[in-house]
């Protein structure tokens, strides 16, 4: 019969690992994930599908064009494009049974129809963490997930991140005190700074609100120093509005938190123009760049809203997150060189090769070296000796225990050790 | 302004889960991934959105009809409705790149827009291990992922499963012996044996094969005895067609391995009835079922398959796999009360509550105690201590640390014993 053969293929856009860079993916989540849990942070996990009329609610612009739309029955439904709107749902509808403040993580899947560019994935992992309060919540909160995101940084070796971290309200009260009244204008337009380049950025701003207001703002946008001077510079330009006021000291206490957590000025820096789209945030928000490899853009972002749910609930629920986009993270990593230099500690620790007929011998070895935590398992094919030690070479096996009738006979195991290259013949109770 | 608040809700046949719940959900999971990973399985991730023409290669009928499926520009897409034909996608896909035998384990979401029940989702986690051979793979394997399946269950402290094992070959071969030309139409009221019951099942056969047949069939179904006695009386039927001896003997192996390996014949047993539907599997078939609560079906399948991706390529790919579907078993464990009475070892350790502004000192202590390992929390609000004793009885965390002015200048800490309910004050250097 002749069949009709397919081509495997996947679609566009879409991320897919061979198993070694697979297992360096998952240990790196597996690390986010212990850092979130050794924080106190709960999982949450929230369907993948869900009714569109909930999704999209508050959206509109880029975001819905991108969304994965479809019909089912009689029901609109919407792949989740983030993991904060559906979380903002959960808040909502399970607000009775929720203990707040609450601080939950989640790792999951998102999906968004981009134009399919390097580093940009139509499905990619986030790893968030938000903290939701009942009608109020500490700013120290938004110093401790950027913490957390630090944290998680190290634990996975990575060292030459930089938060950029602003407030929306500092840049909203100066527009208020300019009394520019294309406040929204003027916020897109920084923005795209670092897309369009300062001199392109200077000249649409003077076109947009003139010669001397622009030159004030270039002014602020430049403070230099170290994080302290410049909320020193913030501070000196003696503005009485209330909203820059709050924003100042906000961001103030922010990098007062961050210090006494021991996250040093190396790791970040008050950067004005993060602004993080007009939508949701209202206070803190931040990005994260790779330094010397700033071009791949943030790494991980998030900040401080004022209401998550009101889509959803009259409930006030402010709260601050963060999230690891860790697919893109990956895929950049890849492209500087990490991902080959990264340090599994999850191999196998022993491939059992029996020859001839001595399965039964053979795993009653494998259960014994069970027994004390180590992985293993049993090369069961009847293949050549150079064929299977081909494979104990291939998957990377710490060690090869070779089981012949001879070893059944003297109640032995012939252990190599493939890295020393070393043999011996010994009793297998005291590997 | 007054907001159009939409009611916050999931669609229906979706697993959502507050956080308690989650967190045994989670732990399940990992306790699983555990037991894949030690056995020296590899992890992979496959897109859960596929081109809509390989994911439907071979598919037909009642599963076709349940597939997600939608446009997006030109491309017609589907959900991915289990995990083996998206790896069977994957090894086609990559075979070169790939180390045969390869012992691949995944743990991800599927979608089937089946009738809302109880107990049956539209989307649920499937935690799957399948082990793929370059044209052979010896049976053994198919004895070793049942264990693994084994394994798997009782690390989570689960002991009332059965694995109800068959080969497929025996009654084919049977079939064939009594010149049954409606084999598949047999085969198919087999599979149905234990819904439709022992009187319409015998009244269907008998309609269909005749009475004398029908006996016989029947007396093959009804054997009884330990799996050593079932083999036994098989072998005793004494039939000399190639596929029976051929499943028998597979059978036999089966089951030897699986006594190697510790599995008692409490965990398993032969029975033939055990068909799972006609696509896919060639061999070795199992389910496995919840003693005592049989009713809610097979809380895990698999079996072993001639030809893995033969819709994808022209090499010979034989495999055997399980599949653990968790969200359904997670759904029957909460049923049976097994969740409420779960032992979970992940609770915080401690929360740390900061009275008066103390917050410098207590996020030193929350530094020195996550240097130990210990699961930690800082509350950051500033609430009545009532508030906050309260807010530490509600997340159930095992210890309370006060820090108010006293200690800071005492150079100690307020540490209460949430289970015993004892309080001291010691230097935190001694936690």
């Amino acid at each position: 019969m002749k069949r009709n053969i397919i081509k495997p293929s996947i679609l566009p856009g879409f991320m897919e690992l061979l198993p070694k860079d697979q297992q360096i993916f998952n240990d790196i989540v597996s690390k986010i994930t212990k850092v979130y849990e050794d924080n106190g942070c709960l999982a949450i996990d929230t369907p993948i599908i869900e009714k569109a009329e909930v999704l999209l609610a508050k959206t509109g612009g880029e975001t819905e064009k991108q969304v994965y739309n479809f019909q089912k029955g009689k029901n609109n439904l919407a792949l989740r494009f983030d993991l904060t709107v559906p979380f903002a749902r959960y808040v909502a509808q399970y607000y009775n049974d929720l203990v707040f403040p609450f601080k939950r993580y989640q790792i999951g899947k998102v999906y968004r129809g981009e134009r399919n560019q390097k580093g940009r994935y139509r499905e990619f992992y986030q790893c968030d963490i938000d903290v939701i309060g009942k009608e109020k919540l500490s700013i120290d909160n938004d110093a401790w997930v950027i913490s957390l995101a630090s944290k998680a940084f190290k634990s996975i070796g990575l060292s030459n991140y930089r938060f950029q971290i602003s407030n929306r309200k500092i840049l909203k009260g100066i527009l208020d005190e300019l009394e520019i009244d294309k406040a929204n204008e003027v916020m897109i337009l920084i923005d795209k700074y670092d897309k369009i380049g300062r001199e392109i950025f200077s000249n649409e701003l003077e076109s947009l609100i003139g010669a001397y207001k622009s030159e004030y703002i270039n002014k602020v946008l430049d403070i230099k120093g170290t994080n302290k001077e410049r909320i020193g510079e913030l501070l000196k330009l003696n503005i009485k509005n209330k909203d820059f006021n709050e924003g100042v000291g906000e961001l103030k206490k922010v990098c007062y938190i961050l210090e006494i957590l021991g996250i040093s000025d190396e790791e970040f820096e008050i950067n004005l123009k993060i602004i993080r789209g007009l939508d949701y945030y209202t206070g803190t928000v931040f990005e994260t760049i790779l330094v010397g490899n700033e071009e791949y853009g943030s790494i991980c972002s998030g900040g401080r809203y004022d209401n998550l749910a009101e889509n959803y609930t009259n409930n006030i629920l402010p709260g601050v997150g963060i999230s690891i986009g860790v697919t893109r993270l990956f895929f950049v990593l890849k492209e500087i060189g990490f991902i080959d230099k990264y340090e599994m500690k999850k191999e196998l620790d022993y491939l059992i090769i029996p020859i001839g007929d001595t399965i039964e011998y053979s795993l009653e070895v494998m259960k014994y070296i069970q027994q004390n935590g180590k992985k293993t398992t049993v090369y069961f094919e009847d293949d050549s000796l150079k064929k299977k030690m081909n494979y104990a070479n291939k998957i990377g096996v710490k060690n090869v225990i070779l089981i012949g009738e001879d070893e059944v006979r003297k109640n032995k195991v012939n252990i190599k050790n493939m890295i020393s290259g070393e043999s011996k013949s010994i009793d297998y109770k005291l590997l």
